[in-house]
C-alpha cells in the first residue's frame, strides 16, 4: 500500500465526516462507520479514568442511524450548525488493514441568530477500517477537554 | 498530473492566501485569482438562498486591486489583523484543468490593543485553475456561516 | 530527497509536537529540538521590531529541560491544558538539509474547572534539520498576534 495515497485518503475520510456533520447532511452521518463501529463522545477525564462509556454512545452503525431519526423527530432543541477545524493529524500504527489515526479539532457553534462561539475543542482518536475505499471508522472516541459538556449536545461531533 | 502533487500545490495556494492577507500584504491578495475571476464573500443563508451577491464582491483581478487601494486610502477603519486557520481541505472534481475545492475555515481577529475574537467561520468554496503553477483561484467563494456580519468587515477574507 | 516524503514527515513533526504538549507530556517536548537550538515565543510588535529576545527563551535543548523541570516544581499556577489547532502549514525554501516552515496556529487554554477559552493565536516561523528522522526544529519562533500576553504563560506554545 503506498503510504502517502493511504494518507490522503485518511484525511479525505475526516473531511468528508466534518463537512457531513456542518452541512447538516446527518442521514448520511452513519456511512462514515463500518457496519460493526464503536462511537463514543466522553471526556477527557472520564477518558483518562478508563470508563468506556460518554455522553454518547453507540456500538453500530443501526444505532447512529437510529440516533438521527431520533433527532430529526425531537426536533425540540434550539436550531444550531457546526463547524469543525480538525488538525494536525496524525498517523499512527498501520496494521492488518487498519490505521490509528488521531487529531485535534475544534467546534464552533452558531446560534439561529448568527451568535457564534467556541464550543468545544478535543481530540479524535480513531480506529480506521482501510480494506476498501472510502475507508471508514471501526472506532471513532470524541474526547472533549472540558468536562462541561453543554446539554445542547444533540448534533454528533 | 500526479494526484499528489496537484494537491500540494492546491494546499500551497490556500496556504499562500491566507498568509498575505494575514501578514497584511494585500497588494499581493489580487495576483491569487485569475484574470478574469469571482470572489464572493457571503452568508450561507443568502448562498442557499441562490442569491449571488454578497457582503462584497468581485468579478475580476483588477475589481480586487480597486479594493485593496480603496482600502488603503480610506484608512478610517480600527487598525486590526486576522488570524486564518484553515482546514480540513477536500478536493473535489478535477477536470478540464480546474480543481473543485473546499474548505473550513475561521478567522481570529486581533484589534489594535490585542484584543483577540473568534471573528467569522465558514467554507471556502473554490475553482482553481490548474494550468500553471502557481495555481490560481478562478472562483472563491467565501461562505460565512453566521449573517451577522461585522460591519468593521473590510479586510478581505 | 522525495518532496511528499519530506513534506509528510514535516507535517507528522508539528502535529507531534503539538500533540506531546496538548497531552502535558513536556518532559518528551525538549527531544523535538536539536541539542543547539533557538526557541522564542515573542509577540508579532516585538518580532517585527527586529528584538530577538520574548518572553520565552532557550538557545539550546538543556535550557528546554531546565524549563519543564521548573515548571514541574513550581506548579503554583492554575493547572490546564491546551489545545492546538494547527493550519495551514507552507514548507519554504529547502537547502543544505534544512527547511524553512511556516504554519498559522491557535491555542484553546482550558482551565480545570472546565472553563475554555482562546487563548493564543499566531504562526511558528520554524527551521527544520532534516539530515535524520525523525526531524528536530533548529529554530522555532512562536509569534503571537497579540502583546497582551497571559501571564499564565508557562505551559510551552
Amino acid at each position: 500500500m503506498d503510504e502517502t495515497a493511504v494518507r490522503l485518503s485518511i484525511h479525505e475520510l475526516i473531511a468528508a465526516y466534518a463537512e457531513c456533520i456542518d452541512e447538516d447532511r446527518l442521514e448520511e452521518w452513519p456511512d462514515f462507520f463500518a457496519e460493526k463501529c464503536h462511537y463514543l463522545i466522553t471526556s477527557r477525564q472520564s477518558h483518562e479514568a478508563g470508563y468506556r462509556h460518554g455522553v454518547v454512545y453507540a456500538a453500530s452503525r443501526g444505532m447512529l442511524k437510529d440516533r438521527v431519526l431520533a433527532l430529526r423527530r425531537a426536533n425540540i432543541f434550539e436550531p444550531h450548525r457546526y463547524r469543525h477545524i480538525v488538525g494536525p493529524i496524525r498517523v499512527g500504527k498501520v496494521e492488518n488493514g487498519a490505521a490509528e489515526v488521531r487529531s485535534n479539532f475544534i467546534a464552533v457553534r452558531i446560534m439561529h441568530d448568527g451568535e457564534t462561539s467556541l464550543f468545544a475543542s478535543g481530540r479524535y482518536l480513531d480506529r480506521i477500517d482501510l480494506s476498501a475505499e472510502p475507508y471508514h471508522f471501526v472506532e471513532r472516541l470524541v474526547i472533549l477537554d472540558s468536562q462541561k459538556i453543554d446539554t445542547l449536545l444533540v448534533i454528533p461531533l
